[in-house]
């Protein structure tokens, strides 16, 4: 892509005491607030900053994920990074979430440009060589893929009567049988086949309950570090995002009772908050259940990877004990089967079940009845609880190594909890220090670990890093921590 | 389900000189009217009104489908129908589409209550057998199954490597270029890969370019008559829509100029207006990427069943003299491969290729990449076009038949063009029938022809039947049109 060229960007200079990061964000912080970086305007590329004012290229990039996590720039995937329109940032505990501008693009609709900035942050995520403790990321050699294969020519053949039947509305009925089986046997979550419609992806769920669920204006609980995809979703339906604070415990119902009593959905991680990782105490989720009771508010508790435990029972679900039918339980299948089959599943409360089909009638329809009747054989044939069985050991064995060598490189520095499930973990840093910081030393030395900071949707969050364990072997994790130890250490 | 005991509904008696249908339409219209039915109400049973006042249930099934068009009431699959909330009539020409309103679910947003009672329609016609001439059918059993589930299995084993990446952001890169080849033979559009995005269905690529393209609030054209399905998704992304009336040319681009010259996007079918079957004229065609030039709008033109042509050369996509690059081209497959598939495609302008793409990763991600996989190989291998060439003969004989025993039993009462093309035609009734009552009264004698009336938005339409023919022997239409002609000869 061509690019204008480009004039050296003049900066404050770099106070004593400070690194050339500390420096170079809160010049670039001041460039923007005082309108040498106007509203809509390109930054200069990372390229020339670094060359201009003799910083490392990656302290460059570091300082621009800060920027971009707080919300002063936004980027485009091959177009460059672009000052947000109009913002400042947020006070901390401030009601609604900073969600970063994007650049002026007047070929787009408002919420279009919303959707189009967060969507190009997915893409080049997804697009990306995996990168050792990149969160988020499965290892796709652990798949049984023949076995999968096998069940798909069989059903290919077998379907040819049926394989141009058009899906039934909720999905197809053995595959939901099965997933209400293992929702019992597994999360202690006993519904009948009839409140699970099948989905392509949770994203799609979300994306569609939030349009039937709330009208534009309504409040919406957003656990606050949260995901900012969501939050974006939210926000283009027209939502009133409220973040609500996170703490050990999980979500803060109390500050969310104040902020928005009245608010139409929450939406939570129950079984491990995303990415603190502590499940919803059984204080909180008696509150929460509570509230929306009493409130006809819905919940939406996202269970991202709930198969996955490593140390004592595996977490009930929400709404296992969701006596007034209010909680969406939106269930993936991405990290337990694979992304590329385009499977999960919702459980819905009764009442919702008819409006949710009919609206996923409108506006997308089934995914592919093939990949769902191959489903639904992988786990009616016991492959699906074999196949996790077997994950569990793998990514357990991944989750002490990680600790291990997390332990005898860093010991007191990071404060690592007990790994008892997921893919990931979030370790503390002491006081003070910045996560994005020390992320992007980490970024420069090869290694991806995501800062708590990037969660952030509008209350400070405590300075954490995440990293994922599932995607990489044990001898990739011990290199992994020690080129972390040299670059941080 | 239980219902509440009923009272028997007093209504208006009814005048010499008036059908029974006449009368009933008239009586329910003045009780809603006049408050005997409340907004949002429930109507009296069809089994109980058909049993209080002493006419057929056909009949009333008839009266209510034509309150249902007419925007007077609503129906809930298992639920009854209701009287739209707050609701009279549009006038013709009213500028504003007479969606009709839900009945009162509080738990429900208020466009959730709109895509839901639209998408009821949309369920319950798929689940619905399939009766003679139902349009938007087609016939599934000349599909040839077995060489696609022999392509699926192979696939499914060649894939065992790749069979959990997650799929490209744009769709298996094979798969467009097959596409993208087969637009250039067959419909004149000279596209490169690039511009093209795999979806599920055409409808789910209309929901994400209505919310990326247009603001609440802002206007669009769409054909009147049209699609009901489209107008609630318009409507529900807060579009304001503005229905343009359609002549023997196409949409009249001078009303849609005059009703609302701004407008952010203009919903066509340019190869076959649907319902009244005729191209988009060439001079309609200037006019509209004229318009669409000169005020920055784009153009979204759904391709349904543009591979059936029987007479002539296939229709040239409007997007092949797109010189500004402003049309987008849904292509659906539902029609030439199988609704089941779950697989359609969008040809996109050039500056919307990235911003859709990265809207689709955070609202849905890619249709599974197995049956992308497949139909590439079934593109390349030759399949496609031995399955449409063949696909295109039956059609067309039976189309033949339909003509052939219309015209012998109809005469000249029906007006029947030229099939040259789709998989359904629409002949037009002489001027003062009521379609719906004769679509009902065929509706009665287990015929399913649909009135032009049921496409209506805004303008009153001419009076007309639409019948597909594709998924009916030569037999079954042969018996059809002979039930028709004793229903309402």
């Amino acid at each position: 892509m061509r690019r204008p060229a480009e004039h050296s960007l003049a900066l404050k200079p770099r106070p004593a005491g400070t690194t050339l990061q500390q420096w170079l964000y809160g010049a670039l912080c001041d460039a923007i607030r005082d309108g040498t970086l106007q509203p809509g305007g390109r930054l200069p590329t990372t390229r020339s900053l670094a060359r201009d004012h003799g910083v490392s290229r990656s302290t460059v990039t570091a300082v621009f994920e800060q920027l971009l996590a707080d919300g002063y720039i936004c980027a485009r995937v091959g177009r460059g990074s672009f000052v947000a329109p109009g913002r400042s940032p947020q006070p901390d505990g401030a009601a609604d979430v900073p969600l970063p501008a994007s650049p002026i693009e007047p070929f787009l609709s408002r919420r279009g440009r919303q959707m189009a900035h967060h969507g190009a942050h997915l893409l080049a995520r997804h697009e990306q060589l995996p990168r050792t403790f990149d969160a988020d990321r499965i290892d796709p050699s652990l798949f049984p893929s023949p076995i999968w294969a096998r069940l798909a020519a069989r059903r290919a053949r077998c379907y040819e009567g049926r394989i141009t039947e058009r899906p039934h509305g909720q999905g197809l009925a053995s595959l939901r049988q099965a997933l209400a089986d293992q929702l019992a046997l597994t999360r202690g979550l006993r519904v009948d086949a009839g409140q699970i419609a099948i989905v392509s992806s949770t994203r799609e769920a979300a994306d569609l309950l939030v349009r039937l669920l709330v009208n534009p204006g309504e409040p919406v609980w957003l656990e606050d570090p949260g995901s900012h995809a969501l939050a974006t979703l939210l926000a283009t339906a027209g939502a009133k995002v409220v973040p609500v604070p996170v703490d050990d415990e999980g979500l803060r119902v109390d500050a969310g009772v104040q902020a928005a009593p009245r608010a139409r959905l929450a939406c939570v991680t129950a079984a491990a908050q995303m990415p603190l990782g502590p499940p919803l105490s059984p204080g909180r989720r008696i509150a929460l259940l509570g509230w929306a009771q009493s409130t006809g508010a819905y919940i939406l508790d996202k269970d991202l990877d709930g198969d996955f435990h490593f140390a004592g029972p595996p977490p009930e679900a929400l709404k296992a004990t969701d006596a007034a039918d209010c909680v969406i339980h939106l269930g993936s299948l991405a990290c337990s089967i694979a992304p590329s089959k385009r499977l999960a599943y919702v459980v819905l409360p009764s009442r919702l079940v008819d409006p949710f089909c009919q609206a996923m009638a409108l506006t997308h329809g089934q995914p592919s009845l093939l990949e769902q009747a191959v489903l639904s054989d992988f786990i009616a044939e016991g492959h699906w609880a074999r196949h996790i069985r077997h994950l569990r050991s793998v990514y357990g064995l991944r989750a002490d190594a990680l600790r291990h060598h997390l332990d005898r490189h860093f010991g007191h520095w990071l404060q690592l909890p007990s790994i008892q499930r997921g893919l990931s973990v979030t370790a503390r840093l002491p006081d003070g220090i910045r996560d994005a910081e020390v992320a992007a030393q980490a970024d420069a030395a090869g290694v991806s670990v995501t800062p708590l900071s990037a969660y952030r949707l509008a209350h400070a969050t405590p300075a954490g890093l995440r990293l994922g364990f599932a995607a990489f072997s044990e001898v990739s994790i011990r290199s992994g921590v020690q080129l972390l130890a040299r670059a941080i250490g």
